[in-house]
């Protein structure tokens, strides 16, 4: 059976265990300290255009993005994020658990309306009572989003201008950030992106990592003592070379750029493939996750084939899908998938 | 240089990285629900002699100590241990963070004195105000602790007596177990040890894995709800398939045991070199750590070819340091360090 | 200037005062050990019909909603709210700042409606991602809602139907409950209130007391070391002869049944005259909180004579404002803002 | 039966009594927002000679410790104190429940040694893990101590520098200040106590009032929003003039100063009828907590005359107990207790 459920379901790309493996005897100091990690940072920042960045190489997702609030947050301070946003529906409560709230304005696919936003921080910020309410403390997005759409730069900027009328730093979620950079629909550079929000990290989880996520302050801005908060929040690994490795490879002959860019052409035609078999599109996603609506009598059978993720009830008689690819997906799997469709 | 620093200086045992490259494509459920994980939580099962037993993988010790601690206790509950138990000094508050005190009783190189926990619970109990205090909730301890020291089997019996006495679970540490069931000064099996405790954990970190502690309860009595708790700790691994990998290759033939006993027979040639060389022993350590007083003026010289761990302050002239031996200690790491003691 | 801000203008009832006058030089045991806390215990019990249950006296509204909140649930678990439930808005994240979420649902003028609680229930236990989710964990209404409004028998009935099937306790917020009860729209009694949830306050601050929300567990049914619980959450009072003589007064000679009525009275009062007077009623509303539609061209000359509290914006032209009575409120007061409206 | 136990028997001074009877029936803003809560805070303001202090009126003292002390850390960070310190002992773990660690160092009579404090937090920013621990973030006192002592104002100049060269904001928990300021045996008066310190706060509920507690943050350098901050800890009251009239009272016509004197007036009294009653005092302390210790054999009958408060088991057949004074001390008070002496 072919697998298109999630971005995750192989382990790193194969230069990735070489490089481990070549190192792996090598003497090397813990927490962060080795110089494969050094070597990481200063390849990230320089790929990112931003030569003062303080980088800290963080485990998973749902760990990044707690660490990453609690730390920007002062405790009467919530996070912004669309309804749809990862952090207010599939990591458990993990921003609440710091003691935070996060506020909700509405998502359209996934995505933040800039006036939307401006309109909620103008009401939250003059309401008669508003000190008797949460300060929004910051805005939180996802690039691309949950549902595969990307903003553009002009949408970015847009973003950036309200968050900086309102003092508030910009956060973006970049769980599969590779897969939107390569997108053909983006139309703005690792280094714009990081120039446009105050903190984003580099998803290694979805992009060829084992595990791993590379949290970047462009501006050397990190909070004070976020290394300690790494460890408090039981996010620092004792072999720091584990995360160091793998992004000083993923950064090292823009490794990370193209394999992102094959899931990307192998999501076109994934699409391609779902159109020319008259799938309907959920949504018209220009990312790595693909989604269409199936007729509930056909899911049992396509699931004895292909393993996908339920994504939405679209009514009594049919379901929204998801179909991902990866760094990992390769012809064959669209062929094997092309069968059951 | 060699370095002693530690027993996470290496990378991975490599049978680990060769069962990672064997099985890097397969597609796998995310989250630890993958046929590895599966496997390793049976053999574990096996190992500790406990059928019902509930097991978990987590990443690393720290957020191995929170989540468990956060989970066991009620919000007015505190956890007791020793006061130089691993969470209450070099976790960077991270029990606090979640809410709890670290209620802290004598260390005696690390240990619990049975004696001393019962007069704490007792006077904690039974204190006119006891209830505008906090609750002991569990009582923590590590094996071996901090200090390379162990715990007889009478010693954890007493503290089981104790400890049940009270209503009390009893947690332990077991960042370092391999290393203390392999020492010769150990009366107990790790299902002898499973019996005696409510929830341990088998340390993959410095014990041949890239990260990864395996966490048991070993009668079926996991709190409800811990793999959610896990999620929200940021404690799960998407790519739960790392940890599950690593542990089923641990738990096959021995593999944790065998390199266990490895690293105890180098740290007991290392005692002997110690000695031989005329060194003053801090601590007589059983295990894997060890522990040598030496002049200052020694050290930086000393420190210029061996890479070791500044322990404690013994007086103005002399320091406390440790020397630490582990799965991947050469006899020529042994051989190198002769030199310059 | 008249005000009908809200119901917490005045001090206390005369009675109160005199009370705490009267016995003002007794020496008295702290911390809710005194007589009168007792005293005052035991007559709440018999006005809910409810001999087992226990009874705390917490100091405002904010902190009794958190610290019990906190205490009801597990970590990993939500509290399910109406959007606009006081919880959620006007309490400056004080549950999340807990480390919960509140889980909303839609408001209808403040209310729950059950279909749609079950509904939400029923997704949030079977989502194929809950296990990475926040757990539903309790219920939480008010009585009166925030907009006046109230829950009649059979809906309270069903809303413990739901609950119960989902294993979820219910808590009703009464922070003015004694309005609620006292209102002719309301069809059920102290004890059937009692009877249909798990946890339910009776409001003080805002009905006759100069502070004090009394908690009940109306089946014995208190989370474990709930006193505890309030003195961790700075909830519980030195003097706790305060709240205990406040309580025990109200609860005698049915004080609180009596000024409650008179709020009520008051308000039909009100109501009659604003409907006498052309006023668009924004909700009609049956218990002391009344809302009206003003042209914002009048409001300003009506705020020179009459303190309000601004409400809702309807459009660019209209704002609907609240009119409190409570139980200080004087026929007197409602002739004085006769003249202005 | 005449008590001792503490310095919270009573209700409040009549005056206050008097006053909250006075303006019961004003309609007034709610939330600290009344005129007398401005008042009580300009007389505060002179009375300290701090004209731009910040003042905030919380409820209790564990409440106003644990929000003072959230608010002024980072996540990071602990509050140091000696380990006698009532937010390390008696606060049920209110201040770990806000997420930080209470970082003790030794007590002499409840008092921190400088000398101590400097080696404490040299060690504490200077150790070679120290990113891997609590970092002291702010030192907290209580003046009086909970064993009644005091710290002359050289010692208080000496923490005062110490906190300063270690970037630390100090803290003074003034729960009973009144009876420290009133001693005899103190040499700093109000306003140079306000000017060693960065926040401390003036306790009503044991001297006088009802309940209540000013913080006072003499230099304007509260943390922003420190309002929406107490609202959030649930230490925010509705009708906050019952603090805004209490401490308007105290600090009208020396009120605060008077009754403070008066209780210092019969503690000396108090304890010159122990020691001619042959007493053994087990601290000799200045202030309005007097401690002797008892024959076990005597405590039974004593305490069938004289309710106090048991304070440490000094060995099998001793006890030391504590017999407090307060505003409301009569001399009657202590003929009674000379009968049983």
């Amino acid at each position: 059976m072919i697998s298109f459920t999630c971005d995750y379901s192989e382990g790193a790309h194969p230069k990735i265990l070489e490089r481990l493996a070549a190192t792996n005897l090598e003497q090397l100091p813990g927490y962060g300290m080795d110089p494969y990690s050094e070597s990481a940072k200063a390849r990230i920042r320089a790929a990112c255009g931003t030569p003062n960045a303080e980088i800290f190489f963080l485990v998973g997702g749902t760990q990044t993005n707690s660490t990453i609030i609690a730390a920007m947050l002062r405790d009467y301070e919530g996070v912004v994020s669309p309804e749809t946003g990862h952090i207010g529906v599939h990591e458990a409560g993990a921003v609440e658990y710091t003691g935070h709230k996060v506020l909700t304005i509405p998502s359209h696919h996934g995505k933040i309306d800039p006036a939307e936003l401006e309109a909620y921080l103008t009401v939250a910020t003059t309401d008669p009572n508003y000190e008797h309410m949460v300060f929004p403390g910051m805005v939180y997005l996802s690039f691309p989003t949950e549902y595969g759409t990307l903003y553009s730069k002009a949408e970015l900027q847009e973003i950036r201008r309200i968050s900086t009328r309102f003092g508030l730093p910009l956060m973006i979620d970049g769980a599969r950030l590779g897969y939107g950079l390569a997108s053909p629909a983006c139309d703005l550079t690792l280094p714009e992106l990081a120039g446009l929000c105050d903190v984003f990290y580099i998803g290694g989880t979805k992009v060829g990592c084992l595990c791993g996520e590379a949290v970047v302050f462009p501006r050397g801005n990190a909070p004070k003592h976020f290394y300690t908060i790494t460890k408090q929040h039981g996010a620092m690994l004792a072999k720091g070379r584990l995360l160091g490795i793998q992004f000083d490879t993923l950064f090292t002959d823009n490794l990370y750029f193209e394999i992102s860019r094959h899931a990307i052409d192998m999501a076109m035609r994934l699409k391609a493939l779902l159109l020319d078999k008259g799938c309907t599109l959920f949504i018209d996603s220009p990312t790595n996750q693909q989604f269409i609506i199936m007729e509930n009598s056909r899911l049992e059978e396509f699931g004895r084939h292909v393993a996908y993720d339920p994504w939405d009830r679209i009514d009594a008689d049919h379901t929204a899908i998801r179909l991902a690819t990866s760094w990992a997906t390769a012809p064959e799997h669209l062929e094997e998938l092309g069968k059951w469709l």
